[in-house]
């Protein structure tokens, strides 16, 4: 697919892509839907006002959803919808279908509603209910679980059984970009002494986790469990996610309710929703297809292919300088898919609403240079070095994470641009 | 403090009292802001526009918070006008004050807006963002460890250094009156077997929790901390709540990140909103108030009463019999106060909306006869007596439980009204 559009080779947001997001700038104050497509935000609230849209009546009734301030309307109009809306918008970016006079030949929408992405600012593209985070990542729950149990006792006896999760904090889910304090809590100086004594601190062992993230669009009624089957479709899309970590604040409060300051802090999202349908020819076999056979039937999967294969990064900077990617690894490091997620989540009746928000837990391969989290890397011993000579255990205020997924090839990549989030000092508090 | 209103003496809805909800009635079908007195509902919505509230300045640049579905906006208002609107609707029902003509003298108002309780639905009185769920409860948290670790390590060492919490599930917060699934999900049915497989049933340990929550009124921003100082002005009232809990469901999946499809069904609180004003003389310590000199700063309360005397009951009837309560407690149980989880909450920077749901953990006496679970009281083993002759160890279908909380005495009870809900069977599945 070639488009008339210029879209730089190494474009995230190339003509197979199409994600949705939510954007304001200087000229749009009020914020709308938009897509991605190379350099450039297509204003859909702008396109949709000049009749771009037209010759797709599907949408006609529904025109409004592209002019509020999240994608929840959108994303409930259910993903036959989506698709066909992605590909109007990819036929009215071609080079070579009729539909490119929408766009390509009039140079005054395209001034009005075509944005350079620099002269935008993205948001959280929806308005999340319950976020909910996922550990489907086998291999990072097993090297977790080598440092805290050792080799034999690594993985829980429910690993295998189903995708272990927790609920997150909805309120602070940020958009990529959004600067991270260091959050303050308690923590166990000497975790030898006896009896145990916390002292107030910063955070001093300050983690990533790379992760995928699901928008759910379809709702369920309490009671009402989502099927297997029909769980895919119950998904909008995809984002990234650094579920940022405070692993000293979590080794003292997680017995035994979990993880809950050491994660409340913040939780940073790409702001654009790639759409399954983008993602349908990535389609891959997890970890340990096998595995599938001895689940029970609520989680078994007719076809074996629902996770993706995305390559994924972590980059690491401090201050301006010099990048160093510390981690490369691929999406398809996981043992449960997020149609499973999401059928496991509500198998007791639990309702979702669409901007629900399932993440997939730490996303690592199996040797240290692609591990998704500094825990895994670094045990807080064995520092990593940086480009700029410096080395890490765990983050530095002034070091900035940028997290990045793209499937397909040069060209034509489905991405999810950049997952960026630099760490601020600790708030002082007067205490 | 007497009314011209007749108010039954056993009534939690004292002029004492005035607490706030949200209501709907065959001739309301939109739903708005009610207060609750005696036998009655007060709709704020016709009685603002009747100009019930035009001798109170404060209120008249807000009046449109009354016809809103939720009491978010209400809430957000702040303290002091919360305080101001519900003494101003006290002087309004009082037998003694001038204002009694804004009502007492208005045959048609009051056919208009003061309806009966039997005549109008409750509803979830705020729009819930997040819900927490904390384990302030020392005695039950005492009586868990103790079945699950010993008398010696019942309590984690993080115990009495922090409120433990974790993140629920908000969307499943329910109204009083809604009946319940019992849970589908995976169980252990053989624990003692190697390997362990579970197996997919009907919930067999399905318990009740017996907890007060609080409203958060405020924000705060994400970053900024609420101090322990300013914490209580930034709640907006309790209510009562019954964290329904498949007892099976969570020892099998709650390690290592806490529980999840356990909680997530459905938990239910009471629909109006006991201020904190109206629980104002109630204040007392809580447990080992010594405990309080050995916190950290961020926690450590200028006040040591900082925890209400409420006297609390479980009642449980099945399919209409006669009802047996079965517990009988009161809300002083707890180690650490709303103020103390909510400044523990923020102090990561985690912001807060209004609206989010902070729950206290079970709340239990020592002996079996005032613990709020079933678990405590039977372990699954010792079944407790009800008044039809039966025996229960864990909920049964058909069971209806109703949670009850009142502090005061008669004709000047503040109470939260009945927490109600039925057990209905598991959903069938076609599997």
């Amino acid at each position: 697919m070639a488009s008339w559009l210029q879209i730089p080779k190494n474009s995230p947001f190339s003509l197979a892509n199409i994600p949705f997001g939510i954007i304001s700038s200087a000229n749009i104050p009020s914020r709308v839907a938009a897509i991605a497509i190379g350099d450039y935000a297509l204003n859909l609230s702008a396109f949709a006002a000049a009749g771009g849209f037209s010759q797709l009546p599907v949408i006609q009734p529904h025109l409004n959803v592209f002019s509020q301030p999240t994608l929840n309307a959108f994303a409930a109009l259910g993903r036959p919808v989506h698709r066909q809306v992605r590909e109007f918008i990819q036929n009215v970016f071609r080079a070579d279908t009729p539909f490119s006079q929408a766009l390509k030949d009039n140079a005054a929408l395209q001034k009005e509603a075509l944005l350079p992405l620099s002269e935008v600012t993205n948001h959280v593209p929806m308005q999340i209910g319950d976020y909910t985070d996922f550990y489907a990542g086998l291999n990072h729950a097993y090297n977790v679980g080598v440092l805290f149990r050792g080799p034999d006792n690594a993985l829980q006896p429910n690993y295998k059984h189903l995708p272990v999760g927790y609920h997150g904090r909805a309120s602070s889910v940020v958009a990529s970009g959004t600067a991270i304090h260091r959050p303050n809590g308690q923590i166990l100086a000497n975790p030898a002494a006896n009896p145990k004594v916390p002292t107030f601190s910063p955070c001093k062992r300050l983690d990533i986790e790379l992760e995928l993230a699901a928008f759910v669009s379809r709702p369920n009624n309490l009671g009402t469990p989502v099927s297997i089957d029909e769980a895919e479709d119950h998904i909008f899309g995809l984002v990234l996610m650094n579920d940022w970590s405070a692993r000293d604040i979590q080794a003292w409060e997680y017995v035994p309710l979990g993880p809950f300051n050491a994660k409340n802090f913040a939780t940073t999202i790409t702001p654009w929703v790639v759409l399954m349908d983008a993602l349908e020819p990535f389609r891959t076999a997890g970890l340990e297809p096998q595995n599938r056979d001895s689940l029970l039937p609520y989680l078994r999967e007719k076809q074996a292919k629902n996770i993706y294969d995305i390559a994924l990064e972590v980059e690491v900077t401090n201050d301006g300088g010099k990048p160093t990617t510390i981690a490369r690894t691929n999406a398809k490091n996981l043992l449960f898919s997020f149609p499973q997620m999401l059928a496991h989540h509500t198998i007791t009746g639990c309702n979702m609403s669409p901007g629900d928000l399932l993440g997939s837990g730490t996303i690592s391969g199996t040797d240290p240079q692609s591990q998704g989290s500094l825990l895994e890397q670094t045990n807080g011993k064995n520092p990593i070095k940086l480009a700029d000579g410096s080395e890490r255990t765990f983050l530095e205020d002034g070091d900035t994470v940028v997290l990045r997924g793209n499937a397909g090839s040069e060209g034509s990549y489905v991405g999810f641009g950049d997952c960026v989030g630099t760490i601020l000092p600790a708030v002082k508090l007067n205490l």
